[in-house]
Order: C-alpha cells, then sequence, then structure tokens
C-alpha cells in the first residue's frame, strides 16, 4: 500500500518529534478525506470518564472512519485536536497518540477548548487525509471483494481469458478467513474466521488445497464431550453419542427428539427451490417451529447451540425454513455439525484456512489486486461500461461481480439504484454475532483427562457456547475455541477485554477442567478473538440470515444479475451456504455467469 | 452539476443524523477550496446581537464564498464552527445549520471557544470544499458568461461550423434576464432583470422572439402618470403629455426644457464615434452639464428619475457624454425613455425575458455549456492556444470571447494582463444600483381608478423613483414593478425586508392609491426583488456608465480585441446599449469578429 503524505520538518523550526511533523505534503495523484471531529464515544454511546480513555475511544472511532474511506493513520495529512481543561504541565494526550499514530508524525496543531459538543467530552480529533489515487483503468471485469468467492471469480475468469480487477476494502486477502501467528514467523496459525472443511462433500474447498499443497489436520474427536447444563452442572459423554442424563427430566429424549425432527424436515427440502418445497416453513422463527414439534426446553437449549454456533444467532431470529434449508445446503443437520468424515468440521489446515485465500490470490495475474480500497459506488449508464469507484482509483469494466454479504450491499451506491428485490435483501437479511475467542495452551491439558475439548453448554449467558481444540499438534500449537455467539456473545462484547479473557478462561476451567486440581490447567499462553459485527467489512458472520417471509419474497432475488453487476458470496451458494466450500461454488458460478454473457456474440 | 463528495458513516459510529457525517471523501478529480471562518458581519460591517441571527449572516457569507468559487453547499466536505459561550444543553447552532445544509451532512467538528477575533463575535464557520473537474476540454472558441450577448456569440459560431464551449458562473443562463414564477409551474412570470422590448428598432431581439416563437405582451400606457413632487404632493396626467402644475413655480417649463435640450444634445452625436463629435460633453456630469443649459431643480429631480431607471445612478455620477450617447444609442431620450410604440419599454414577455436566454441556450450542441463555474484566469502564450481555467474544469481554446462587463475584467486573472485602456475601463465605468422591487397583487387596482401604472416621483429619498405596470393578464399575473435606484435604492437596502417591503407598498399606496379609500386597496400577494448589487455575478445593472473623461481616453478600447480575446456584452454595442437588444447585437459582433480571424488562412 503506497502512501502519498510526505512530512518534513523546515530547517531551523523546533523539533516537532516524536508526534508531528511541521509541513505534511501530498505528492502523487490522491483524493481528500475528511473526518468529522471523535470523541471518547463507544459503540454503546459509553464515555469514559476518564481523559485519556477518551482519546483511546476517540483515536478507535477516528481509525474506523479512516477504515472506511480506506485510508490508514499513515495517510494522515494533518490533525487537530481539541482538549477541555489542557493543562501544559500534564501532558496527557502525548501517550494515546503516540500509541494511535505509531511513528507517523502528520501536522498537528493542539488546541485547548473550555468545553466541547457535550458536558462530558474532554478530547476530541479530527483528521485530513490524502489518499494515492491510481489512474482510472479498464478492465473486462473488476470483482469487489478478495474474499474466497472474489478471488476464485477473478482466477476463472482470468484463466478464460478476461482481463479482470479485484478490489478489496480490507488491507489483506480472504475475508472471513483470517489466520494469524503467535508471533510472526513461528508457524502456530490460528483462525479467527472460517476453519474447517472435509475432503468428501466439500470437493472445491478440497481440490484447491491439493492444488495449493496446504497441509491438512485432521479436527479431533477423541475422548469426551463436555456438557455444561442450564443449570451449570457438568457431565460428560463420548464423541459421537448423547449425555446420559440432563438437568430437565426427559431432556435427552427431547433433544434428540428435535435432532431428528430437524434432520428430517430439512432432507425434505430441495436446496435448489426451498420455497416451494417449505414454505409453510417460512412463515415462522426457527424457535416457533421448534415448539411446533413439542420441542421443550432442552430442546430449544440444544437448538441454541447450534444456532449460535453455525449462525451467531438465537432460535428465534431467523426462519425456520431459512435454518431448515441452511443445514440442508450442507447435507443435514447431522452432517454440517459433524466434525468427523463428511462432516462440516472434519480438517483444519495447518497454517489457518487464510493461505487459501493468499494461494488463490498469489495465482492471480500480476496487479490484479488493489487493497485497502472501498468500493462506493457502481455506476451502469444505458449501454456503456460500469464504473466502478473505490476509494484508491476507479474502474471502467464491462461487467461487475460483487462478492459481499447481501447485507453490505447497502455500503455501495449503485447507480441505477439495486432492483426493489435485492435491496430488499440487503435489509432484511442479517448477520449473526460470533466472536471466536481462541486460548492457547502450552500443553493440550484437556486431552489428558481424557476430553476431545469440545464443551456444549446449555448455560443461556454463555459465554461460551461451544468450544473445539483447534490444536496444531505438528507444530506444538495448542488451542481451544471458544464460540461467543448470540446473545450471550453480544453481552459478552460489552466487557472490557481483561473482564472477556477472564471470562472465557473461568468457563473453560469450570467445565474442561471441572475437577481437575488447579495445578494441572496451565495458565493461557495467548488469546484472539475478533468480533466480527464490529468488523467494519464483516459486520457479522458467518452468513446473513433470513428473517421470517423473507425468502418467500425474495429468495428467487438472491443470486439474479442487476444488468452488467452479478452477485455471488457463500451465501448465494446451493451447497455449503456460509461455508468456505459456498464461496468457492458461488465463485464458479459467477465466473460461469459473466463468462457466458461476455462470449456471446453481440447481434 | 455533479457533486464528487461522498459522505459515510463507518459502521458502528454514534448517528450522525441530521446534520453531519463521520466521514466525507473526494471521488473522482476535484479542486480543493478552503474559506476563511466567516462571522455575523453583514456587508454594511454590521453584526447582530443575537448568535442565531449571527449564524444565519455567517451562513449568507459562507454561501457567497462558495459561489464565487463555483462552489455549493454539496461540495462542503468538512464544515468547522466556532462558538462563543457553547452551552451543550442548549444547542442553538442546530436550526440555522439544517436551514444552511438542506440535508447535506459533511464531516464536521463542532469547538467551543472562550472568544473570538472581535468582542462581538459569537459564531465564526469555515469550510473545506471539493468541486468536481472535468478533463480539459479542446474547442475553437470558449464563450464566458450565459446571458445574451455570449449565448448569441456562441449561437453564431456554432452555426459557422466552430466547437464552442460556454461557461457559466451562475447556476442558470441569461446573466440580467432572470425571470421567476409566483410558485413553480403556475406560469406567472415576472422579470427581476431585463424586462423590455418593442418590435422596430429592437430588430435583432425581436427576431429572437419571433425565432423562438414566444409570446408577447404590450406594456399598458392607458390611463395617468402618477406624478409625486419633491414635496411629496400628488398630481395625475395622461400618459404622455406632461404635469400641469410642480410643486416649484416654473417646474414644468424648467422640466420640458431639460428634456428638449437632452434631445437635441443626444441626436448631435455619432454614437459611432461619441468623442469626436461630443468630446466637450466628456469634461462634466451630466449634473454639471444640466447647470450649464440651465437646468433648475425641477430638471435635475426629473433628471435623476431618469438616470436612476435608466442607469441606477445619480446625474452626478456619470459624464454627460456618457448619458447622451447612451440616449443616442435607444434612438434618442424620448424613444428610450418611452413605453409606446418604438420605445424602450414596448413590449413585455409572457414566460419573462429570461425565455429569451432559455430558448438560445436550447439551440446550442449538446455539452455546449459548464455552469457554475466561474472563470478566473485566461492564458494566452506565445502564438498558441488560449488557457481558460474555469472552477469546474479548463479549456484549451483558438479564441476566447468574454461577455462580462468591464467592472466585473476584475474578477478574471489575464496573462498576459489586459492592456492599459482595456484594465482603466474595468476600473472607471462602474455600475449603478437598482433593484427592481416586484409587488404581486390579485388584480390591477391600479387601473380601477384611471391610472397606467406608472409613478415618477420626485422625492430624493424614494425608495421607489418609478413604477410600472408589469401584469400578464392571460396569465392572470397582476404586479407593479418598483425601481429602488441609484442613492435612494442604496439606502433601501439597508432596511431589513419587511422593513423594505413595508416602505414600498406604503409608498404606493401614498401614490397610485392616493384618495382611494384603504378598503379598495388589496394587500399584496407576493413581493419579489434582487439587489443586483449585491449579486456576485452582476455587481450592479443594468450597465456600466463612465465618468468624465473615461470615454475621451478609453472609450476606444471598449471593443478592441486583447490578442485571442474578444469582448462582447450590451455595453459594447452601438445600438441600444444596456439593452437586451445591444446585447444580441454585440453578440452578433463578437461572433463575426472570431469568425472573421478564425477563417482567414494562416500564412
Amino acid at each position: 500500500m503506497k502512501h502519498v503524505v510526505v512530512t518534513s520538518d523546515p530547517h531551523q523550526l523546533f523539533d516537532s518529534r516524536p508526534t508531528f511533523s511541521h509541513v505534511a505534503s501530498v505528492m502523487g495523484s490522491s483524493r481528500i478525506i475528511m473526518t468529522s471531529g471523535q470523541v471518547g464515544v463507544d459503540e454503546f454511546g459509553r464515555t469514559p470518564e476518564d481523559v485519556q480513555e477518551q482519546m483511546t475511544v476517540a483515536y478507535a472511532s477516528l481509525r474506523r472512519c479512516l477504515e472506511a474511506a480506506g485510508a490508514t493513520v499513515k495517510d494522515i495529512i494533518k490533525l487537530v485536536y481539541y482538549i477541555v481543561d489542557y493543562d501544559p504541565q500534564n501532558r496527557k494526550h502525548v501517550e494515546p497518540l503516540v500509541a494511535f499514530l505509531k511513528g507517523h508524525r502528520p501536522a498537528t496543531t493542539l488546541v485547548p477548548v473550555p468545553c466541547l459538543a457535550r458536558p462530558h467530552f474532554k478530547f476530541e480529533v479530527e483528521a485530513y487525509v490524502a489518499i494515492p489515487q491510481q489512474p482510472t483503468k479498464e478492465v473486462d471485469v473488476v470483482v469487489v471483494g478478495a474474499g474466497l468467492s472474489g478471488l476464485k471469480t477473478a482466477y476463472d475468469l482470468q484463466k478464460s481469458g478476461f482481463s479482470v480487477a479485484v478490489v478489496e476494502a480490507r488491507d489483506r486477502v480472504g475475508g472471513k478467513t483470517w489466520s494469524v501467528e503467535q508471533t510472526a514467523g513461528d508457524g502456530k496459525f490460528v483462525d479467527r474466521g472460517a476453519a474447517w472443511i472435509n475432503d468428501t462433500n466439500q470437493s472445491e474447498v478440497f481440490a484447491l488445497s491439493q492444488a495449493l499443497g496446504l497441509k491438512l489436520v485432521v479436527q479431533n474427536t477423541t475422548g469426551n464431550i463436555v456438557q455444561q447444563d442450564q443449570n451449570a452442572s457438568i457431565s460428560q459423554f463420548p464423541y459421537g453419542s448423547v449425555p446420559a442424563g440432563l438437568a430437565i427430566a426427559g431432556g435427552v429424549d427431547d433433544m434428540v427428539a428435535l435432532r431428528d425432527a430437524t434432520e428430517a424436515a430439512c432432507q425434505a427440502l430441495d436446496i435448489r427451490d426451498p420455497v416451494r418445497t417449505g414454505g409453510h416453513l417460512d412463515t415462522m422463527t426457527f424457535e416457533q417451529w421448534i415448539k411446533s414439534v413439542g420441542g421443550g426446553a432442552t430442546a430449544l437449549a440444544s437448538a441454541t447451540v447450534w444456532t449460535r454456533a453455525m449462525l451467531g444467532m438465537e432460535p428465534r431470529d431467523c426462519s425456520a425454513l431459512f435454518f431448515l434449508n441452511y443445514c440442508k445446503s450442507g447435507g443435514g443437520l447431522l452432517q454440517m455439525r459433524s466434525d468427523q468424515k463428511n462432516g462440516g468440521q472434519y480438517l483444519r489446515f495447518e497454517r489457518g484456512t487464510q493461505s487459501l485465500s493468499i494461494g488463490l490470490a498469489a495465482l492471480l495475474k500480476e496487479d490484479t489486486l488493489l487493497l485497502s480500497s472501498p468500493v462506493r459506488s457502481i455506476t451502469q449508464t444505458d449501454g456503456g461500461n460500469a464504473r466502478v469507484v473505490s476509494a484508491r482509483g476507479d474502474f471502467v469494466a464491462k461487467h461487475v461481480v460483487v462478492s459481499v454479504p447481501t447485507p453490505l450491499y447497502k455500503e455501495i451506491h449503485f447507480e441505477p439504484p439495486l432492483p426493489a428485490a435485492k435491496a430488499a435483501l440487503a435489509n432484511l437479511n442479517k448477520l449473526g454475532f460470533i466472536n471466536k475467542v481462541i486460548v492457547r495452551y502450552d500443553r493440550p491439558w484437556w486431552r489428558e483427562s481424557g476430553l476431545c475439548g469440545m464443551l456444549q453448554s446449555f448455560v443461556q449467558a454463555g459465554p461460551v457456547s461451544v468450544t473445539r481444540d483447534s490444536s496444531v499438534d505438528a507444530k506444538g500449537q495448542f488451542s481451544l475455541t471458544c464460540f461467543c455467539a448470540g446473545e450471550a456473545g453480544k453481552a459478552y462484547s460489552k466487557l472490557t477485554k481483561d473482564a472477556r479473557f477472564k471470562a472465557v478462561v473461568e468457563q473453560v476451567k469450570a467445565t474442561l477442567g471441572a475437577g481437575l486440581p488447579a495445578s494441572s490447567i496451565p495458565s493461557p499462553i495467548g488469546f484472539e478473538e475478533h468480533e466480527w459485527s464490529n468488523d467494519q467489512w464483516a459486520q457479522g458472520c458467518p452468513c446473513p440470515a433470513a428473517p421470517p417471509g423473507a425468502m418467500t419474497q425474495y429468495e428467487n432475488a438472491l443470486r439474479t444479475a442487476h444488468g452488467k453487476v452479478h452477485f455471488v458470496g457463500t451465501e448465494t451458494a446451493y451447497e455449503w451456504k456460509g461455508y468456505m466450500d459456498g464461496a468457492l461454488r458461488s465463485g464458479i458460478r459467477g465466473a460461469e455467469e459473466v463468462t457466458r454473457v461476455l462470449s456471446t456474440p453481440k447481434l
């Protein structure tokens, strides 16, 4: 990512280090971005008392403004900050400022003020930003988004001989495949997003993994699952069976009955036409459906584990048809939830799933990718080419393929506007809340007491609903991946980082570590988390879900093109919707769709 | 007019509606404009006490800054405003801000401050602006200004096969032809600027009106003129005659003698060479000349009505030669002042005179016009083409035709600079002050008592010197057009809008309504005014006038080209200078001038 801001200090002006420069110059072609003054108000509308904490929050908001505009801290040419009750003897602003700037030194002005817009605001900061512009580029196809679906579309189109540009909002490829090492270069990857594939019915993603020569790891299912019941009591049962007993009398039967009813109902659906085969299921939420088939409290608790882990939602948050069709897209509830052969969670990647995206991106022609460049408008004029405006450059293209989730269509200005049905999908489909919290240990201590590392918690407040062993033994990487999702995840996200860490570790100790002497449970050596709902370019994960009625009315518009603009993404897949395999399949479909039109001779 | 500012609110930042956005990005090619902080100081240096009134004045000034730069509120990317004694519990700034922004939401910062540059300033606002740039365009001729003279030049040049761009500062065509409806679409037009033509000696404008199929209205001269004397006493006399008696003994004779002397003096001039034929008249003001021919107080009062209505000036403000030559250009004083056949005010337009400009503009080739784009520089390099820099795009042209009034040459940077004589014209010629105030009524009540609707007032302070019936009976549009001009107009303009309205209506009642029972004078149903002196792109009206000596020295430079830059505009016409017919004639001359040069084979 190139920057165009050159800072300098004129000869004989006083020393401006470490936080600013006397002059910032915009070099080369650029676009100017302005931010509003950012204050210490967090996403929940809370303002900390402490001025330094306000600064930290304000800088986080400013960073978010930069990200939304496709800019980074290094693109800032000017910072102005306003401080209430400023004391020149006690320069509290320096430390948070240094942490924000990380060595960048824009032109800066500090303005002491008597107050700010609201009585409790003590700090405000605004930025002037210049981002470099590449010249307008003409290509056959612009792909918006460099997640797996977009990359696959681009790769297939290039193979067919078309010129393609992939424009990505983030500063990396991969979308919701995002793998991070414990320390740079140590090879101890964990996945903050998508993690599992299989080598049978997920044929597309498996084929890609083989083509790229990526090493896979079989998910550990040796040992017991830990069951945390509604009343927080702990029991164990072998992977592949069900608990011997549960807190509520008849709970096991209740749970099994729902599982079987769900499996039967989803198997009755045709994933190519779910509305025709299951239209009645779209008149109610999944929770209403559970009750309609006689599901009790334990069944609902069990279903809550499913929807939280699979969609980041409660059973009441999506249409029954949506959930059942989602299961069917992965072969059914049992197969989708299985960690074994043919199941949704059978294999992991030694270097994380992002290695798929990185590998696919590396196969694209040189200069195909433009990163950190959110697309903000797609204009189609009568009969002519489409114009794609992104933060770091514009494109003129014969066709455009949009690979972002439906709710994010709202981030792009379409001209002419999206048809009503497409706009309705963008408004009605909702992304769930999943925070995948990964706790690293120096050894897989849970295996020592015969556990496979899976926890299934019926405690409504969680915070963890499910854990899985996400270790890569060959690399000495040992971790538990904990799903803090749905309402439990949302409540958890309001805690401070320290409190979140503590809550997860305590729940792991109380469940997987139940009955063990404290000394045999090692302290964590690392803690990774990512709030996908808070992520500018995800706004949730893994896949948007529809409320009752939405599929009946609008599902037919999910894959239709809007003039020269086509739509891919895992949610548009028929098979393995919401999974990496579905993403690749949608990319194949998108490339075929465009190839067909571009190859048809014009009359 | 396309805008390039894209505003956005990053995911999960607090709600910024209705007044701002968290981020404003400049998309596409643009120019950046900065304004100084604007405060609540009006054109007369007055600052209101009330902070909200200061805000309204400051926003008006800011709007003027934007206009001068060729920008609009929608081009603002960032607003910063400073408020003294800001009270977060009483957010007085919101209402004026909302009124200013009209739905646009730029990035914004509010800065409470202890004080501002002057003790009484309570509010200051500054803007950062980006205006879209069209790519540089190459044409044969750029015409600067889309008033009648510029449009005519462009039309004639296009007819001769040349490529032409017309670049206009305003967001509309027509210059001082500007017609507005009472409510959009009701067809009840009044003219804020030029209003009258005739169908005989104004052959160019009449021919255009016929070519465009525009409906004309004969000016009403049936009935009495009302005379308001120096002492405010009221009398009447039939249109076409003179008052029976006036306040000052011998006044009628004094007035008639001056009228006849003026007519004789102007008829002695050669409009193609006024200096040769009347050089001695350029050594004195018109007032001095009046005295030199024995004019008394009544003659001067009468002459004041002429110069106010014809030039927006007092008789002391212009050279006698200028005024007499101006009269002669319209066939003489009597013809120019006549509202009947062959006179200057014989016919009006059912849809206003702007229909001439709109009609002419519609005959231009597609993409000829660039609106809201003031030209700020015209550069001629040795032997090469001229470069015209305007707010929304640059032009490279073989020739340039400037159609703005001479005093407005100062708004354009010429490189090489204008020759001394041309620059002197720009400095010496002055635009007068006319506020045409149009009072709408539901019926032409003045006709009911046998009046034609004309008032001639000798009251020095006015505010109204002359009125005319400007009704369009066929459309049910009834109005009196009141000329508040010269010193009387300037004093009037310092009143508040309510006070101005009241002053005009009271004077109309006291003159045209003299002796009528109050109940038979209806209340106005509308009030239109436009202070042409206050207008960024007019700076006065109708036509610049020369002080003594200026014509003798510089009149020969009025129509000469400056290299490849040519000059048109109604003041450069020989016939009907200051009128629409003169504007068209100057356009014809300009197009011929350029055609001649462009058609001459280069050796």
